[in-house]
């Protein structure tokens, strides 16, 4: 394609507010246009991209005997009340009114619409399996859209449901799918990590997230380097490490603490490690208040609350209702009361005495409080966010932290949705049995994010050639001179007889074009410029940055050699 | 693919309520499901087949230079405040309010977000011209969503836009575009005519429509058989015959007609033929109230009035106006009267004499009235549909009327939005001008619907083999039987080396598979059945019926023969 035609504007100062990397590079190479806050349009070179991510996504799925729907968008609130999820997905759902009153949300998933499809049409076991997928834009109202094309409220998914009539055939599908997803991020060019994730409020039982390593911080991945463990954070277990008595039981001391609001404020005033302080938080789980404690160096993980107490719903408790239930203000909160509020601690504080806590009366501490004693503790468990070095739970080695973006989920359902839907089958004894139901998802536009996080140097983006806009852009340095017109014309017609080729035939200065074509980053470049007289045309390596002058003659075949060696 | 493991919920009947050709058949062969109304989800044969209108569309955009892009569906409303179509669109736009209280359309077509993009990037004459598209599901809040596919609330375009320097440069993307269309309807194995069209409120001063000919009647083409003249109804212009005087003026005479509320109870109350009555309604035109007559056999066109006034906005005005205005009901109304409303009549009034009109008292008609003696006109015009058989103007030949469905239209926007939205380019001599625009539609989803409307016959669709969902169905009459099951596998291994193949290889009974095949419509196909131990297989064209018995040895090479006479 003639480069004149294309449109590519690209920039030399991104805007400010572009804090991710692939943001700004996809900004400045004009592959994205931002309409409003979370909110894009994909310009020619990234709608090439999408094309030759979706691609893959299509072959690969078709290859795991996943076959290809399209839903709508436009999702009438029955839908979502028959799931329960109308009222329980919140501001994210995007939610309008039709001409005549009727609600709908704008698909951000479709459980629901596949749901409904499937229930009115299969009937059998014999259907069983079945794989749909989709590739479709989707909506989500963040709170906080950021990082470009990462956590956009319009943004592109490929997902994928399947239905079974028993475990082992969902734990099959589960598999291959998971096969998949590695085939589409190696194929696309992303370093891709599998790791054990929450099912949060989606429902179910069993997923596991595909984590593209990049320095941008959406997700935390905690790791070992000595097993295949790979986790969220947020899923990540911890290893309980018996602590050992170091004191005699002392007695319970009440100390003023003025202007002491936190944990290290608290510490500081005592001149104690941040580890020796106990934190006290009140939690609302399905209505009712409990006291979760944790030591002073480590971070409660309302994750695994949810998953301790089986529930959606877990909101701390608001300074009102704490000052109300307790007397004190957020800061001053301890375990030892006269409510009947239960109490959970953190295994991290097993075994511990002589511990440092809130007198629930605000300015005041206690020191020397201890279980059993002063206070009792309903169970211990795993609350807290490991921190890097810890031990893992089940030997699965020592914690290492890396950031990686989310590109892919893989997810048992179970029968969360079925259940709710009535969604069933017939078994081979004429049974009615709900379905069994897994769903799956990739990111498409996050995707080509998470590339150009992976793939840039300081000039621009390194496209890996699967996904590339072009595979070869042609550039003629000074297309006022005819012989570099010519040439630069019979190598795009010679050239694209074999690649997607970019053709800048532009009236712009040499600089211009080679910073353009930095940029953009295509993999191989032909640059025919001062020696196109003598035949002669300069090709270049995007990613490694090698050039070699070649003669026009053996220019294809030493293209097509070059192509061939880049990844 | 084998077809267990496809999603083809055919139907044995449809529900009620599918009240097109094309809505029965995709329902009846399991190739979409409703959701709500007008609201659909594609199923896998369907997907398969937009999948291939889709790469037909890429590449005849790509042929002239169209670039693909893809734009947001999410549209602030501030947009559409600056082009002034927040208010003026209507109910058909979707509108919902984001968690901040920040309004939203979803889009039903993108010039105001197109026009955004390009008037922030494109600086230069050098740049233009410039042509964007992109496919996409549109939303459009039917009052009546019908027809299935054809008149839905979600639905799938390819729009392009395209930004130009002159009117020149506009006329030949126009020109390009409207040949590009010619090819992708040809492509698609659609009969499509274009014709000329109407403007209507989204403004610009040229349009074609592509026309698929159809019993749907959801538009209704005019033609010429004696000269290349097509037009929308809407449009199409009626040649001016003038009336030869046929009596002597007589005295205006008021008489009695009780019941009488309608021109053709008038005519039979009178026993005069309809074309001797004249009806008056009244309309108001950006707030005036005019009159407008039209004999009694013709119908108001509304798009002509608002051609002739250059106004998006006539209504015709309600009884309580009519009542206050005129002192009379709709039904009783004419031209003598003593306020000031002017009075426009239909050029098939001109030199007629003493016409009958309502008396502007209920119940009551003047005979005789005479314009000039009795009431003025303040101008004569084409304001009616014209009749099949008349003449059409300029000389364009008689009128013949055929039924077709829209799947496609051009438009020459000029600079309406670039005006509205201050999209400007700097011209050659550095002068800040704005942009002309010009803008293309396909309906993807529609062309869908009127392939099936064209192509069908009483067992179900004749798929057109370009945007088949596959090539081939192999069938399996009784995969229990060794014999069958293993040449069917064979075959399906052999043919989808060169084509998509469907592998019917579902334990069904023979009824159901050619029950299904025949619904489903692909171009070829393959049954296996009791010659399988003798190597004989049944080879069947599903546009002509024709079949023959095919030696396993010869199959392939003669499905390719078969298949390439197929259209």
């Amino acid at each position: 394609m003639k480069q004149s035609k294309v449109f590519i504007p690209t920039m030399k100062e991104v805007p400010a507010g572009a804090d991710a990397l692939s943001h700004r590079l996809l900004l400045k190479a004009g592959l994205i246009k931002q309409s409003t806050s979370g909110i894009y349009s994909y310009l020619p070179l990234a709608a090439r991209v999408l094309n030759n991510i979706e691609t893959i996504v299509r072959e690969e799925m078709e290859a795991i005997d996943a076959v290809e729907i399209l839903m709508p968008a436009l999702q009438q609130a029955e839908l979502w009340e028959e799931s329960g999820r109308w009222g329980s997905y919140g501001p994210e759902l995007m939610r309008l009114t039709d001409r005549h009153g009727r609600e709908f949300a704008l698909g951000p998933t479709h459980e629901e619409v596949v749901t409904s499809i499937v229930r009115d049409e299969l009937k059998s076991y014999k259907q069983l399996p079945l794989t749909l997928f989709q590739i479709q834009s989707k909506f989500r109202d963040e709170k906080r859209p950021r990082f470009g094309l990462l956590r956009g409220r319009e943004f592109i998914m490929k997902d994928a449901y399947s239905f079974h009539a028993d475990e082992a055939s969902l734990e099959t599908t589960y598999q291959d799918m998971s096969q998949a997803y590695t085939n589409i991020f190696r194929r696309v060019g992303l370093n891709v990590r599998p790791v054990v994730a929450d099912s949060g409020a989606i429902g179910g039982s069993h997923t596991h997230e595909f984590m593209a390593l990049s320095d941008i911080g959406e997700d935390t991945i905690v790791y070992s380097e000595t097993t295949d463990y790979a986790a969220n954070i947020e899923k990540a277990e911890v290893a309980y490490v018996p602590n050992v008595k170091h004191d005699d039981v002392k007695e319970l001391t009440k100390i003023e603490t003025p202007n002491v609001h936190t944990a290290q404020e608290l510490a500081d005033f005592l001149n104690k490690p941040l580890d020796e302080i106990t934190k006290s938080m009140i939690f609302k789980v399905d209505g009712e208040f409990i006291m979760v404690l944790v030591r002073g160096h480590h971070e409660i993980n309302d994750v695994k609350l949810k998953a301790y107490f089986e529930t959606d719903h877990i909101d701390l408790a608001t300074q009102a209702e704490i000052v109300n239930l307790l007397g004190a203000n957020p800061g001053s909160l301890g375990p030892i009361f006269e409510k009947d509020i239960k109490i959970y601690a953190d295994n991290a504080l097993q075994d511990l005495n002589n511990i440092v806590v809130g007198a629930n009366e605000d300015g005041y501490h206690l020191l020397n409080a201890n279980v059993d004693r002063d206070f009792t503790v309903e169970n211990y468990g795993d609350f807290r966010f490991i921190l890097e070095g810890e031990s893992l739970a089940n030997d699965a080695g020592i914690a290492k932290f890396a950031e990686g973006i989310e590109v892919g989920q893989v997810f048992k359902l179970g029968t969360k949705y079925s259940e709710a839907m009535n969604a069933t089958f017939l078994d081979n004894q004429g049974r009615a049995q709900p379905l069994l139901m897994g769903c799956y998802g990739i990111g498409v536009s996050r995707t080509l994010s998470a590339a150009v996080e992976q793939n840039n140097d300081d000039s621009g983006i390194i496209w890996p050639k699967a996904i590339a806009p072009f595979d070869i852009h042609v550039i003629t340095l000074n297309p006022k001179k005819d012989e570099q017109r010519e040439l630069g014309d019979q190598l795009y017609d010679d050239l694209r007889q074999s690649f997607d080729v970019l053709y800048d035939d532009r009236k712009e200065r040499a600089g211009v074009k080679f910073n353009d074509a930095d940029l953009i980053g295509l993999p191989v470049r032909v640059v025919v410029g001062k020696n196109a007289a003598e035949g002669i045309v300069e090709v270049k390596r995007r990613d490694t940055g090698e050039s070699e002058d070649v003669a026009v003659s053996e220019l294809v075949d030493y293209v097509t050699a070059l192509y061939a060696q880049v990844k």
